[in-house]
């Protein structure tokens, strides 16, 4: 339960806002690399933090982000011309340099030196991963960019999808985070559960399985630099549990299980306004390339959101029940929804633009949810009592897993983890496998020994 | 006249509001019995006194009211899962039986009673006459299910409309309480009144001459157990007054005159919010089914609205200025908007969602308009001030008719037309008619009597 | 720059508010005349300076502009019935004369006279130049109609468009004003600017040429009894100066610089409400009429704008980013907009409904825009404090050009345009020709001595 002013608290990002401030302490994600893809490109609108900015390719092919609005008249310079490494307004042809500074005003007298006054809002933006970054907060408090595995391998290892989403932010990031309600609505009814899931985790099937028979896990939440290490202990047979860990990264991102070995996940959720955010979803295989056939699957199939094209909204939203289809909830998926995106979207959405918390009941599932937000509480409250944050200025700490994997009994699971989150190691899934085969034959499960 | 305060008063019915109060003393229509058909069929989302709910109908066939967002965390329980007598939240997987209590939480550990403490809001229900219907009040209040004759009768016998508009209730109310408009806003124009009127009026050709001759009657307003019973006096020639009665029923429905013997009608007006309202329209004939004629005209005719297919929006509406036809406006219809409904809806909703009274100039034809609000203001006062109100507890008191009638001079309209306005007698038009002819010869109307 | 505070005192022009009332001191178009083109033809919806109105032609051929809402309960008198020299509600048949008094309540009992008590809002209107004009302030300030030029000629000599645009009409009147733009916004890259040109200015080629090889002309504001005299002077070479004058009219209305002898030029911005306003433009050819080449032009080229079928409203708008081409855009024309009326709106309108001007840097080409805010503020405030204004009370003050011409350098330039500023002088285009003709010789410009 939050009170209503704890819930603006966290939940208003814009200039000037406590939370706001804690957002801007951090690289963000301002837009793919390939929406501007060209030098001299044509500007893009970024409405980020509650700031509307423009987004250029410069003629030596490095990216800017400067103020929409025209320091002159306030004209749009989305509308703007982008030409020798700088961007010119249309409407009196002033042209600001890609550091902000305006360079040319050709409607005044020649001898005038008014234009060395003006200068335009220009936010430090940096390339890696496929994304544009961006830096809103002050120039001393710059960290290192965010070194996230999936931003370091080769652009073959990954698909990227941006979405933009109708709700604030932290509701996603609080259904990312909480990873007790996936065997629910992402789940299927009506047949075995180790017989449906997408072919993706087929190679992980007997986790899936120790998954699966346990639906109710206990979950346990380690602080750490980047914010929670969240593990979901269910049985793992024997002397072992079965942990799945969700990386939650300070302000508002997640890695949510991965398989080891194989395919990893992140979630960005980047604040536009205080009602809409733009959600990067990541997935990608540290090791090798992504077949055509996993691209084309992650293009068309169900871990992605299929998009309205030529735009980043989604085809099913609220405006349309999210095409809810009611006999396939009876007895095909649990929800009755198309997409793994689009469930989380349905029941975020569906609680307002910004949720209510006020009469929220949580239980022991939503530990993740409550230390979140009471991180992202104490943390902006010590910034606005003059204090410090400095864990992420060091890019590295973001290099890490969020696995999915068998820890001895006797072990505290973000001790038997530590090899599987980093990142650099390299993890045998054979390990594991002769770990919980043992399991699998005391249980007698159909179908995995054949 | 009223001052923006008392219109305030009487338009706002959310939670906690004097008249929403007076409102929650009383059953209202939440949806239509067939949008939720079957046991177990998909939940309904309804709005109703400023509440979100959801309704469906549980595995055992009975209905249930339940508030729209999860006790959880807020997600929408219109996407829920509709299963084994209760609705289960797609997010976790949480269910809620029809009493609101929470029954199973299958995301936490097994052995937690948290469950129990868990409850959501649920409405009682019943359903009469076609239609769910909800009581918000306290359970203390609960009166007797209104025992209008429309919901008595067999669903043979009724043709029903539910539609969706866009105002506050208020003024469709005022709009329906006022007979006085009937003859400008539904009436012809360049055509001689008794040959256009609809086939449904024809067995009655004698009585609507005299509704014809006189466009501006007299009203007579007089308090009753069910809110007010209003006569509007025509002469009737010789020793007789012709009245039409109109019943209006606290707090929104309103019974517009019918003829003896044929069809009777009714209104119901429930709001939504405080800027749009379910709008139900009941024409039924008491003694017998509608003949496949009747009914065909119902649905293809004038007097119930043309929705848009799949939906319970009017095709016309302000967005496309009720598809006004000029040509026809100057030598058909007065209005030149096709629909009795549609034309009743272009006036109230070009008045604004919530109609400004402050500068409006009411005549003695407004006489119902103003006792209606007067006595709205002194129940939900009443009620403000700790008082209580009772007579509408006996549902026997809703069993009633608005005839239009001949009355001797001598006798008042409301004793005059008890025995009409019971919905026990049986009442004979030929009576009617004998009265009638001798005026009709003395003035020798074209084709009476041919 | 303007703060808040004063800029919603320019911009809100609603009943009550000072802006409103100096507004209110003028006659203003309310609609086309052509747009209720018959005796008793349909009423039109009007809105002008926050009020709702309708319009209407009556049976004498007048028109009149009276209140929306019907004084009796506010039904729209939009769907009301034009007739018999006044126009009756269609919910009760009250019908108001074109002077607004009530002369029938049809459905009051004939005896009562309470139909002289009512009262509807109706404002003068009076028809000159194919625009329906209304006055909105006190009978005791009505002036005479503004003689403008464009009204006094034969409907055969002006072309004339009604364009509803979304945005304060502030912002698109400094469009207007500010002249130093032309060159930008509306300009052309890649190419030789004589070249390219309309063919609407080909008669003044050689002015032209002194227009483009100057893109920082100083601007001097002189203050009339219409408003300002704006004179943009660029070199005219040897002993003249070139002079692009714009008349700007207080409140709300500019002549930009016409060609002499040839296409004279009006903007008419007309508040609506605070966030939308109607934008008049008029081009005219004071001499004789428009040959179809002409007017097939103005309809069909880039000077008008190109409004969806049936409608007031841009084909190209914010909500399809105005269809900008970025190829057109890097090699064509400056904007990459079509339309020269929608390259002023794409600017004007991306600045938001109500243009912040608290952040604005402005230089010396913004003197105009300066200086008609403050002769607007300073005669708000004038009647604010009780004082009056009559400058406006001729009608023929109005009747004048906006010339674009050469004067010699040691004449100030209003004196030396006082006869081309004049609308009843006829002024010869070769005395331009033979001035300018030297100093294209002098530079040996390509192609104007061909």
């Amino acid at each position: 339960m939050l009170t209503k002013e704890d819930t603006n608290y966290l939940t208003q990002t814009g200039p000037g806002t406590p939370m706001g401030n804690l957002f801007r302490r951090y690289w963000q994600p301002a837009l793919l690399s390939q929406e501007i893809p060209a030098p001299d490109s044509a500007p893009v609108r970024v409405k980020i933090l509650g700031e509307n900015l423009v987004a250029i390719r410069a003629t030596d092919g490095t990216t800017a982000l400067i103020q929409e609005r025209c320091p002159h008249r306030g004209a749009s310079l989305f509308f703007g011309r982008n030409e020798e490494q700088g961007i010119r307004c249309v409407y009196h042809g002033w042209k600001f340099g890609t550091d902000g500074q305006c360079v040319d005003m050709p409607n005044e007298p020649a001898e005038s030196d008014f234009f060395q006054k003006v200068k335009a809002v220009v936010y430090p933006t940096k390339e890696m991963g496929g994304i544009v970054w961006a830096y809103l907060g002050d120039a001393e408090h710059q960290p290192e960019l965010p070194k996230f595995e999936w931003a370091q391998v080769p652009e073959s290892h990954r698909h990227m999808t941006k979405v933009t989403l109708d709700s604030n932010y932290l509701q996603s990031v609080e259904g990312d985070i909480d990873s007790s309600h996936t065997a629910f609505l992402h789940g299927q009814v009506g047949k075995n559960d180790l017989e449906v899931s997408s072919k993706f985790f087929d190679s992980n099937k007997a986790l899936r399985y120790l998954w699966s028979r346990d639906k109710a896990p206990k979950f346990f939440v380690v602080e750490t630099p980047h914010g929670l290490t969240i593990g979901a202990r269910r049985d793992g047979g024997r002397d072992h549990y079965y942990w799945r860990i969700t990386q939650w990264v300070i302000p508002s991102v997640s890695m949510i299980p991965g398989e080891v070995g194989g395919t990893q996940r992140c979630n960005f959720r980047v604040p536009m306004g205080d009602t809409d955010h733009q959600f990067y979803r990541i997935d990608y295989i540290p090791q090798r390339p992504l077949t055509p056939e996993e691209r084309y699957d992650f293009e068309h199939g169900t871990i992605h959101p299929e998009l309205k094209p030529g735009t980043s909204r989604p085809v099913r939203d609220l405006s349309n029940d999210f095409l809810i289809d009611r006999a396939l909830q009876k007895s095909g998926t649990y929800s009755g929804i198309r997409g793994i995106v689009e469930q989380d979207y349905a029941v975020t959405s569906s609680m307002g633009l910004i949720s209510d918390r006020s009469t929220e009941q949580l239980g022991t599932s939503d530990m993740g949810v409550i230390r979140a937000r009471r991180v992202m509480m104490r943390l902006a409250k010590h910034l606005e009592s003059g204090g410090e944050i400095d864990a992420h200025m060091d890019g590295e700490i973001f290099f890490m897993r969020s696995p999915a994997l068998l820890v001895d009994k006797d072990v505290p699971f973000d001790v038997g983890a530590r090899r599987a989150m980093d990142a650099e190691e390299e993890w045998s899934r054979d390990v594991e496998w002769a770990t919980v085969m043992p399991v699998l034959e005391d249980e007698n499960v159909p179908g995995v020994n054949a």
